[in-house]
């Protein structure tokens, strides 16, 4: 089934028309017609099927019939993610967005090389992938903001997993700690992976003690922070590990590339404490 | 520093003959010259320091110094990767290559659609990511074989992760089962997600419940199987979910595009049962 996003509200009978680019698509490659069907969201009212009312030369008008699914919402993880090249930036926002992720936010750090970005791109295949994976909302993909001038005006209340190139403890066993089984069981003190820092693995909030109504994974917000190519500098590193709200992790013996470490660590927090535990059943 | 892999067999003082275009690299990318220092490793003897012996016109010679690192074996896990489209399958082998992957076999599933194979190129890919990411080998991309007759030939045992698009249980919970803690606590009957089809998370063997050298991870060998597009044809599923080696697991509520499923599976993979957990001391 097409699945399109697009801005307008639905409601039963509600007119929609696509973009020019959408009506093409729909027309031209799809080969849809005046009666055909397919799925509509615009992030709010959850997925609707619609119907092909008019083909027009100016692009088709689509009619809202009826909801199939309610929207529900993300879990609030954002991915922090440095400016990289065009490929691998391209890549983390289409693959963060497959994975659920809620927002993502560039970063520039100490290291980050001045790229040219194409903001509207990267929103266009974040559209793209949230229509292909199913999901029912489009992550906003934010201007850059330098990674000191994001962390001066933190909420504390917001974890920061940061994945640490130069080691750190094992990142299952520590975000794992922070979603404890009802049994009890799950100090973090003990599952905090026994690495460095276990400070760092304290006590969770009671938020995130109490299950989300999804019936799993954390109701509290975390955010995924993605260093460039080049690492971290040093005093970045140094005032990263000295945050409060910071739980550094480890994303094995080797060197991932950023891309890679976005969709690896992205992956770990949804297992660990976002929906995918709640697809079990 | 530059890390190059080289077939020759490393020993103090070996002259090694990188080839042609490693040469050029080396010298008109990376400005080396006679006398210059860089890393080389063949798979099999460690990572070794070398230096630029000679700078011919028909390519450089380079001396073997002595080893920085021993050879360490890497977790016995496959991706049994189905053939997809060139963008994602390459880019499945370089992220798999930078995870950690023990070997790579491309499969021909029911719904694979004919694509047009370059081995040569996917070969290229895991070599420059393996020099880039730091491990000591290079995962072996093998020709495509039919599923079924992959699994008419399979060693039972080898468990397989089978990433079941139609839902299963949670994959941190079941992998882990067969990494349980040395409290003894962890019993794959209730670790197992609570998910579908629970005797597919069986006791793990004996083997997989002693740790492996490195501290952590299963010494059970794995492979993780990954489907095409289209997902696996009923008949595939059905056969798949009823053999005993197999282990069915979600990979989340969204659909996942193929490369995107297989970086997924393996982190999970790598964090439960992996050399992830290593790295934390």
């Amino acid at each position: 089934m097409i699945r399109l996003h697009i801005p307008q509200p639905l409601i039963p009978g509600a007119a929609v028309a696509p973009t020019l680019d959408q009506s093409r698509y729909l027309t031209q490659v799809m080969r849809l017609k005046a009666g055909d069907a397919l799925h509509v969201f615009n992030g709010r009212d959850g997925e609707w099927r619609a119907v092909v009312a008019e083909v027009l030369k100016k692009g088709v008008i689509l009619r809202a019939e009826d909801q199939v699914r309610p929207q529900t919402p993300p879990p609030d993880v954002e991915l922090l993610m440095a400016v990289v090249k065009k490929a691998p930036l391209e890549f983390a926002v289409e693959k963060a967005t497959e994975l659920g992720v809620g927002r993502i936010r560039l970063v520039r750090t100490r290291r980050t090389t001045t790229e040219h970005l194409r903001l509207d791109r990267l929103d266009a295949i974040a559209v793209e992938s949230a229509e292909q994976c199913g999901r029912l909302d489009v992550p906003p993909v934010d201007d850059p903001v330098k990674l000191d001038t994001l962390l001066d005006s933190w909420d504390a209340t917001r974890r920061l997993m940061f994945c640490d190139e130069t080691g750190g403890p094992d990142a299952t066993a520590t975000l794992g700690a922070f979603n404890p089984p009802p049994s009890g069981e799950g100090d973090p003190a003990q599952q905090g992976g026994g690495g460095s820092r276990p400070e760092q693995v304290s006590a969770p909030s009671t938020a995130s003690r109490s299950p989300s109504p999804d019936g799993g994974g954390s109701s509290q917000p975390w955010s995924i922070l993605i260093g460039p190519e080049g690492g971290f500098a040093p005093e970045e590193r140094e005032r990263l590990r000295a945050l409060p709200f910071a739980v550094p992790v480890s994303l094995g013996p080797r060197i991932l590339r950023a891309d890679t470490a976005a969709v690896a660590a992205l992956t770990l927090w949804q297992s660990a404490l976002g929906d995918w535990s709640a697809a079990a059943s």
